[in-house]
């Protein structure tokens, strides 16, 4: 008989699976990206910044929306986030971390307690994991996710909202979709505002300023798109990122890509309908 | 002083505008078409079949609701439909009809006492100017309305569900939209599946069948898509009428094109959300 994994292990000590993925990664038994872990429940975007950058990174968000929805704020200096789950500690529960100062990343880390600061601001952003677990509940298949790829990611011709010293192209996600599913999938994600909403655009990918789709920003990601496919556009959690390196504060913290904060929200529940 | 014009004379008398509108047509003043007329309500489709021929046609509907969305269905030999208007008499409330015999259309009237059976059903369907309305209400442009041009239709080569004598392939109607307005229009016709609701494709009109689509069906209709827009289809009204001629019962009598039923519904009482 094989041991029990570990989400059916806490299961039996009456841990959820989401307070049983934090413990392990706390504890650096899980340093790698999150895809798939307790995969019903909102995986979050990260970014920390001093009290001084974050009032306009909080305007910023206000601002953009689509590509930066906010799931929670922490108070200044606190590394907790209580609307997201009762245990979370922001300087220990995601798994790996990139450290940026003055704009360039300058280090990545599995826990920042070494870091940690009174000035420090905690955001929480929702997340494309949580509409694509919606869109495949919904029986919509994703070629990205079937093949084991990354989604692919573009910068945009499109300004987001400037708010103080943050601003910056938006950046989007692409997914080629059949027309019915691309129908489907604009149902399926307007009930989620929270985790970026509805697509940004569909179609014609130079009338947002994408000349190749085939050259993804970071060179990764699935981009062949099918004679009786549409590519569709998301807004993507990498545009405050974007931001933030391009705002140059003195430090900033992010999740490193893929490696999300788990939270005890489930998908479901961020329905707006 | 300009005398009042019927809506504001009919306001006076504390009459609500489709109640008028329809007594403009019950005494033959009105025998054009509908579209403008009461614009924040429900028009409707007609289908009138003889008992023999209903059962098939109200599986026919059940089966193709994107087509054929049933607002109401009379009882037998009932010339009233209190579901969308009290004082509704079918037989006199459009302001023209068409009748088919053996599925040929052989004549078109403005009243049709004369041929009022004890057998008859009527089927009033939802129509695309509910969701026009809603698209116009939501800041949507429609290019064919700007111009005081009809919407395009083409025949597609998607079968509908066939239900006993009734069957055919499905008409679409085409909006030519911005992408940006297209999401936003899937998102608002979403929420109206009882008139037509989500577009059922967009993009490459080969894909169902359309080989030109500056050869709409009936031949009228705005047809021109810029570089930067996608057609984007809707599942028609006269799909069921297609269906009808096709089955060819021994007497069919509908509405003629754009001569629609006003109905006391609110349009935006059909919301689903």
């Amino acid at each position: 008989m094989n041991p029990p994994d570990d989400s059916a292990r806490a299961r039996m000590h009456g841990e959820s699976p989401t307070r049983a993925a934090r413990r392990r990664i706390r504890a650096a038994d899980h340093r790698h990206h999150t895809a798939g872990l307790a995969d019903s429940f909102v995986q979050a975007n990260v970014c920390i910044l001093p009290k001084a950058w974050a009032d306009d990174f909080l305007l910023y968000c206000q601002r953009n929306p689509k590509p930066c929805p906010l799931l929670a704020v922490s108070d200044v200096g606190d590394p907790r986030l209580p609307a997201l789950g009762q245990d979370i500690d922001i300087r220990s529960d995601v798994p790996a971390y990139c450290i940026f100062r003055d704009g360039e990343l300058v280090d990545e880390m599995s826990d920042i307690s070494g870091l940690w600061r009174d000035d420090l601001v905690t955001f929480a952003l929702g997340c494309s994991f949580s509409f694509e677990w919606a869109l495949l509940e919904a029986g919509i298949r994703l070629k990205h996710i079937e093949r084991g790829e990354s989604v692919s990611m573009y910068v945009t011709n499109v300004d987001t909202e400037r708010a103080g010293r943050f601003h910056g192209k938006l950046v989007v996600s692409m997914r080629p979709l059949e027309p019915a599913d691309a129908i489907r999938a604009i149902q399926v994600t307007s009930r989620f505002p929270r985790v970026h909403g509805a697509p940004v655009h569909l179609g014609s990918p130079s009338a947002i300023g994408i000349e190749r789709l085939d050259q993804p920003y970071l060179g990764i990601g699935t981009t062949d798109v099918a004679p009786d496919e549409l590519p569709v556009f998301w807004a993507c959690g990498v545009t405050p990122h974007s931001a933030i390196t391009a705002a140059r504060p003195p430090l900033a913290i992010t999740h490193k890509p893929g490696h999300m904060l788990i939270t005890d929200l489930a998908n479901a529940s961020l329905a707006s309908f």
